[in-house]
């Protein structure tokens, strides 16, 4: 939640002639991403994001997620769509960083999702699983189940300090996700981070996808399971039925789920959560207290983890 | 340079539900101010700011920097003008905190002003200083010599820690101080904080002055000597006399300095040099490091009042 880099108007000016955005009228640090610094542009065509990747956006990805984006915006998707400079490239340098412009989406993130939001959001989670079938590019997921073991060998030694009995836990969850993780589904590109904060509504209406920056190929059922941990939870950690109802129902309303990807949704949604709270707990245990990174409480997905594991059924998520 | 309060979008909507500002579109906390919580606002009807005021603004004086504000506005100042509320108030109330919604300015703070955009600064100063004459309300400069006493003698002990030989330099410019600063100066409200940061422009054109927070009663000659301080300065600590000619120009051109209000401008400009020095010592020595305020080099202030020290004539500035 930070800018991290400072940019001054003169070598702003001077990055955006490459850019048919008109004239810069202002631009302003904005406290959104924790990975990169962006800038609200207005200019005299209209209001722009500015991002900066910082260290931890590994540069080799930027043309598969500026790819899709792009890819996505033209088959009519609600998502950012990266300017592309006169010379026909859209990634730029500014204050020694890979720098790009993308069209500013109006729009709200929800603290407190509605039901009638989740069904909206699994709409629009489908209709990004099939506009991203004929993108071109691919990107392996970096945090499938090899990455949770790199995550995990790094926190097993102190994760009982976040909960006594944890190493133990997830050592178990560990061995059965290994041995009995689903291979044979559908998979395509994914967006494999669809939290509210990356969705904006106006009233009831998805007005846009953003932060991209986790997109990757993997099972398109891992993608709605992430949606039915990040939308269909409660404060108190209940499950919301007719939230997740709403949301699987959105989704098929666009793309059916096959029978196999039903019958996975329990252990995706368990090893999703634990994807969450792994990122979670190793930011916890390695990021100094103070600093400028937000660091989230790893147990929330500690106890969704608890929540899956006794799902004997799919539609105990609220399939029809 | 930092968001400290966080604001849901539902709590933001029932609050705008009080101001005449069209619909939410999208909001974001913006990178801006030290001392407060700012969001840039797009709704219906156009671009806001919202700022909820943090601790170390005083709330007493929020009528007066308000009131100020409208009072300008309407006079033809370029600064926010204060959204009045459909109950006829101006402060409102959200996340705990006074909260206040502006109108948004266009505009782009200069690293690198140019003498001609100081000459634009001395107008607008000016101008500033004729349309606050018959604003009713007042307000006594906090940060006079009184102010300085106070923070001085919190940062005495360890001044020598910045620079050795401070407590005693700065020591006699308070004796100089105490005895030769001038009292019957045509004063009225003053901006006192009028650097680059407080002025947008579009091209060579002044399009905005903002953050009124230190405005107050006080010499309008000792508001051109800030002015001089925060525009004419080289980074190399030499002082531009192209641009302190073009900045008292633009400034004379609108309203003219008396005989003595010239006389004083070498005491009120190395008064102005100490008074920022003061304040960014006193945050030096005591806002702990790798937090989120960014602490401001005193010595840059030394270096001023250094040099203002020793000028016999307000011609050494430009004074034409």
């Amino acid at each position: 939640m930070a800018v991290y880099t400072d940019v001054s108007e003169g070598e702003l000016g001077t990055f955006l002639q490459a850019y048919p955005v008109g004239e810069l009228l202002s631009y302003k640090g904005i406290a959104e991403g924790t990975e990169n610094s962006n800038f609200l542009l207005h200019t005299t065509s209209g209001s722009y994001i500015l991002t900066l990747y910082e260290k931890r956006v590994d540069k080799a990805d930027l043309p598969f997620f500026l790819g899709l984006m792009g890819h996505l915006a033209r088959k009519g998707i609600s998502c950012p769509l990266p300017v592309t400079a006169h010379d026909g490239t859209v990634i730029g340098a500014l204050a020694g960083r890979p720098a790009v412009i993308i069209t500013f989406l109006e729009g709200l993130s929800l603290r407190r999702p509605t039901a009638a939001h989740c069904g909206e959001v699994g709409k629009a989670l489908a209709e990004l699983h099939l506009a991203g079938q004929d993108f071109s590019m691919s990107r392996p997921n970096a945090l499938a189940i090899d990455g949770w073991r790199k995550l995990w060998n790094a926190s097993h030694a102190r994760a009982n300090e976040v909960e006594p009995g944890l190493a133990a836990e997830v050592d178990a969850d560990f061995v059965d996700f290994e041995r009995n993780w689903p291979k044979d589904l559908p998979q395509g590109i994914i967006h494999a981070d669809l939290f509210p904060d990356n969705v904006f509504f106006l009233g009831e209406k998805l007005s846009g996808l953003i932060d991209f920056y986790f997109a990757c190929d993997d099972l398109y059922a891992y993608d709605v399971a992430t949606c039915l941990n990040a939308w269909c939870f409660e404060k108190d950690f209940s499950f919301n039925l007719t939230k997740g109802t709403a949301l699987l129902a959105g989704y098929q309303s666009v793309r059916s789920l096959s029978p196999d990807e039903k019958a996975a949704l329990p252990i995706l949604a368990r090893g999703s959560a634990l994807r969450f709270m792994l990122t979670r707990l190793y930011d916890w245990l390695t990021i100094p207290n103070g600093g400028l990174v937000m660091k989230r409480d790893p147990t929330e997905y500690i106890r969704r983890m608890r929540f899956h594991r006794p799902i004997q059924s799919p539609s105990e998520y609220g399939l029809i």
